[in-house]
């Protein structure tokens, strides 16, 4: 398509009318970078980006990501005015509304096109750094015919002041990827003022220290913007950084270039002082139909692309398997390769870590799509296995990345990469550190991708690396985080069915928490299900007269096991539940949980961590056994007997509350 | 001192013996990164750190930090050797052991002499920054006759690629904060392997990027090591990086310049190889008189400063304004200055922000050493007041930091002004970004520091800003992390209160969760004292006869006393708790709590977020309301509404549960 800007000036500017006036109706919302960026924007959108609005789930569309997410407007006018379904010009008059697809800030599960959730600033751009690699990998297997896309970003200067975009650009520039360009809308503006009040940084010279390719332009001079983007695209051994200089709110005549105009609407004075300036002599939210026109014909290449990608995809991937790949359907048959009845008949003390690596070697072994990986710590999380070769700049076709130490970038560029689909990434980490991707780990859920996160070191149970390493109130506030799947299993059979749990649910990402230490194989009957699948069961039954339950996850069902046979022994009665998964307990119907947790029976939990919200499960009036405090620095069986983890200090306090 | 090699050589080796034989003794632990940066330590013990170990914890010393916290027994090593009274020779035998002061990771709160906690990556470099600020600060108030000492780091690969670098450097180049030196311990490998695996970066042009000074020096040449630090201390108008160049594991002749020295323990083998490598014939925790001596005479230097600024400060300090402030106290007398009587008798309906905004300007004016600022969010934090001009390169004398969009960084610096002392900071940011933060609030639990954090917009009610940005779970997992006080006040007057505990908790943090809405004045009668300092209390007693006690925190606590005037009309007896602060709540004694929710009784929660928790009130017979979803992009009214927090929805399931 030829640049022609007497056509793409007002094509932006119907950019800048439906963003100032939504924000305006909406009373709410950031007009100053959708009035900024939209002359960047019309050029990509007109020339560059390969898209085709009507196959929005085109595998090989290049993916677009507003990484500076308040500006969702910008994406809600380029969505309408090129032509998908939706939003609808009722849903950008409705912005910000109860209902309405255009929400505050974009939204994956609310509109396509929407290739991820962002507003968090920071994780579009690292997200698209996950993207972007799983582009190349699919590339590396499957071949430009059916994978040669782009990933293009639009990131503000707040995404560039934020720790993850060190960790973002690092992962990128080191995986030299090439197809991933990085368009900064470079206002010197932010909430505060200017960007001088808290940072004087070179910013590009940073990019170039991290082996990026950088250009620069006006953000308001369509020919410079198009020589820019043609050179980002046309270097693909970098990925490229184009510095599009901008006025923040351009076409707002007296607030531009100011704070002001970045997070309020432009009021009725400078919205209609603004329509003068531009020319812009149409009512709210209408497009006169020449100008929508041209917008139209901005996804007709992508269109053209698209029927001959179908060609392609007719003669390169006969079998559908690429097509179940980017559907995300799991191999069929027995992912396991039959190794559950082994392990179920056999007796393995292992730590959990070692058994998640049990278990993940047969998985990656069966499942193609897996992608591993760990930020420094490969020997510690046990998530590599002999089908995961390095992922390098030098070997795409590589199934393990080592993500350095960068939790946070790993998390988000793992929500991407499933984001784009075509793979399920898990990577690894100490639990204590997901309180650094913690964001990413939420952005996981909200956004409903298949996220697998290995959390190993679960506990005071790693002993002698104290406080600043022992998670104790991680576990129970990762439970907190809607749709996310925490898993804590007692040993190698249930971190087997939580593997596979994790992988069944596509729309739900999964914390594994697991152990440094060894525990005992506690469950050795096959049961003919997964059990986990449950969230928790009855893994021991009362012998004697049953007057307790006690539940206990992870590592303190051995401890939970052993204060049970000391009852026992003195005649009470006592179940055991196993919850290797508080999320999926809460998902079953009140006839199963209150079989576990009958009522008028002593409840117990035993966690090695907070105690807060066990409640639930055991009362008010039953006994919380678990860690409120920070742990300390000693090995970890003596840590278990100084805060109170075995049976010896546990009978007693039942045995008191049973006869009180 | 001069510094002569054949006498630094065995002092350093010193720092080698006790490093390779207490990791073997304790079997666990990192040698590489002591007997990697040993040279280099003991140039800067030697030459240029100013310390006294008879006082360590004279205002104008230096701060020395580890960032690189897991080569914990380099600073043990240095302690013990330069003559603090701890850690003992013994504590070093039984390193990470139980009860041992010589935990797996520096903590602050076991041994003098350690400034800060560190471990978790990155961290300690950022709370340096907050150090070297604190610095700049009272330097400005107090001049250099008691106020001028340098901050020096050990940071590690892992700090440098973390995201906190990024925020922490820029932050500090920004700043121009001159006397902060860190050395980096560049030795090219992770826990992975080599660096090379997973980044390719120019770390030196990164920081010249930013402003800092960069140099570099072999870490194993005491002449270069001479050359550079002098250099980085003569450069007091820029951050200096001093880069040097190691071999991790320097002296273990085999495992040296490998990941397999970083953190395991060398073995017998090795550690015999070693000491004939190094020269070093003495047996395990014995250090040679001579040795020793020479040890003990790097605090001479120290000593001799110490002793001129106690007579300078005898002479600058006549009143003990320094000293009081360096200890921490607060000014005498009401802090706000007769403020609450008159808001107590009036009616004020603000958001909690802004009430926070009105006790800050009080605050502020009445207590000099509080430091304000805002990652960016200034007008919608409402940190700033009349009293706190901007803290900037110009103006250390300033009391507001721009922190810009550095959410971790922030919170990182502001737990290194605490630590450093002479002043209170806080700074806001929005609650939902306290998961970018949450290792940083944490780590202010665990060292016990004032570090007041201010998240605001804490609920649906901020609105249109939608589900990335509604805190749901934030929190209920706050108040998970142990020795910290989450406080969520109801009103202008809890509000003030909350502020007042949290100055006064010297030893917790606090964070500050406070609503973008308005809300009612709901305590109006002066009850005496403060009502918050108890974690909740019986705003309203019932007054029908009692069958219920609502219990609800910050903005629900004006939709539970609308439910229970509602309940009170069918004649319910409602009783209605405040609770803003539940961890104050739980140190009260059993009688309070059982007077506040009686048995019998039905118990309601109303929060706007998670529910998991609530049951240790309601038990699990009672009724919990609140979100255990992600929210929506709405105005506030319409999304309380739509999930469920009005008296119209709430009472008709308390009338359901009663009749039930």
């Amino acid at each position: 398509m030829s640049l022609d800007p007497a056509r793409l000036a007002p094509m932006a500017n119907a950019v800048r009318a439906l963003s100032m006036d939504a924000v305006q109706a909406a009373n709410s919302g950031h007009p100053g970078m959708p009035m900024g960026m939209a002359d960047v924007a019309t050029v990509l959108w007109s020339k560059y980006l390969k898209f085709d609005p009507s196959a929005p789930d085109w595998a090989d569309r290049d993916r677009f990501v507003l990484s500076a997410g308040h500006g969702s407007m910008l994406i809600y006018a380029l969505l309408n005015l090129s032509g998908y379904a939706r939003p609808t010009m009722e849903d950008i008059a409705n912005f910000r509304q109860l209902g309405s697809r255009c929400a505050g800030h974009p939204e994956n599960f609310l509109l396509d096109g929407i290739e991820c959730t962002t507003g968090p600033l920071g994780q579009g751009l690292a997200m698209a750094v996950g993207m972007a690699m799983a582009e190349r990998h699919l590339n590396a297997i499957y071949g430009d015919a059916l994978v040669d896309h782009r990933t293009w970003v639009i990131a503000g200067d707040g995404c560039l002041m934020e720790g993850i975009n060190h960790e973002a650009i690092g992962l990128a520039g080191h995986l030299k990827l090439g197809r991933l360009n990085v368009l900064w809308d470079s206002n010197n503006i932010t909430i505060d003022g200017d960007t001088d009040l808290s940072t004087c940084e070179d910013i590009q010279a940073r990019y170039r220290a991290n082996g990026w390719h950088v250009v620069e332009c006006s953000g308001h001079d369509f020919g410079e913007i198009d020589t820019a983007l043609a050179a980002a695209r046309d270097d693909t051994d970098r990925p490229t950084l184009v510095v599009c200089n901008t006025v923040i709110g351009k076409g707002a005549p007296n607030k531009q270039g100011t704070s002001g105009v970045h997070g309020s609407p432009l009021g009725a004075d400078e919205i209609a002082a603004a329509r003068e300036q531009l020319g812009w002599e149409y009512e709210p939210f209408v497009v006169p139909d020449a100008i929508l026109a041209d917008w139209k014909a901005t996804g007709e290449h992508g269109k053209a692309a698209r029927s001959q990608w179908q060609d392609r995809a007719k003669q390169y991937d006969t079998t559908g398997e690429f097509a179940d790949r980017m559907a995300g359907k799991l191999p069929d048959g027995d992912l396991l390769a039959g190794a559950m009845e082994e392990w179920l008949s056999g007796d393995q003390k292992v730590a959990t870590r070692k058994a998640s690596e049990m278990v993940l070697g047969k998985l990656t072994a069966s499942v193609p799509a897996m992608i591993g990986g760990s930020a420094d710590l490969t020997g510690s999380n046990n998530t590599k296995t002999p089908s995961t070769g390095p992922f390098t700049a030098d070997n795409y076709d590589g199934r393990y990345v080592y993500y350095g130490i960068r939790e946070f970038g790993m998390a988000a560029a793992m929500n991407g990469m499933a984001l784009h689909g075509g793979v399920i990434p898990y990577g690894g980490t100490f639990l204590i550190f997901s309180d650094y991707c913690r964001n990413a780990i939420r952005l996981a859920a909200l956004q409903q991708t298949r996220s697998i996160f290995v959390l190993t070191h679960d506990s005071i149970g790693l002993g002698e690396d104290g406080p600043t390493h022992q998670p104790v109130e991680q576990v129970m506030s990762l439970r907190l985080i809607p749709n996310l799947n925490v898993f804590r299993p007692a040993d190698l059979i249930e971190t087997a069915e939580c593997w596979l749990l994790a992988l069944e649910h596509a729309g739900t990402p999964s914390a594994l928490c697991l152990t440094r230490q060894n525990l005992p194989q506690v469950r050795k009957a096959d049961l003919g299900q997964n059990m986990s699948a449950k969230g928790a069961y009855r893994l021991k039954a009362a012998q004697g007269p049953r007057k307790v339950v006690i539940v206990a996850s992870g590592s303190e069902v051995e401890v939970a096991l052993a204060t049970a046979a000391r009852l026992e022994e003195q005649g009470v009665g006592a179940d055991v539940v196993s919850m290797p998964c508080m999320d999926l307990l809460e998902a079953q119907d009140a006839n199963y949980k209150a079989d576990l947790f009958p009522a008028g029976l002593l409840k117990v939990s035993i966690e090695a961590g907070s105690t807060l919200g066990w409640e639930r499960y055991v009362g008010n009036d039953g006994i919380t056994i678990g860690l409120d405090r920070f742990g300390a620095s000693a090995p970890a069986e003596q840590l278990f007997e100084k805060f109170g983890f075995t049976a010896d200090a546990i009978v007693p306090k039942i045995m008191n509350k049973l006869n009180g």
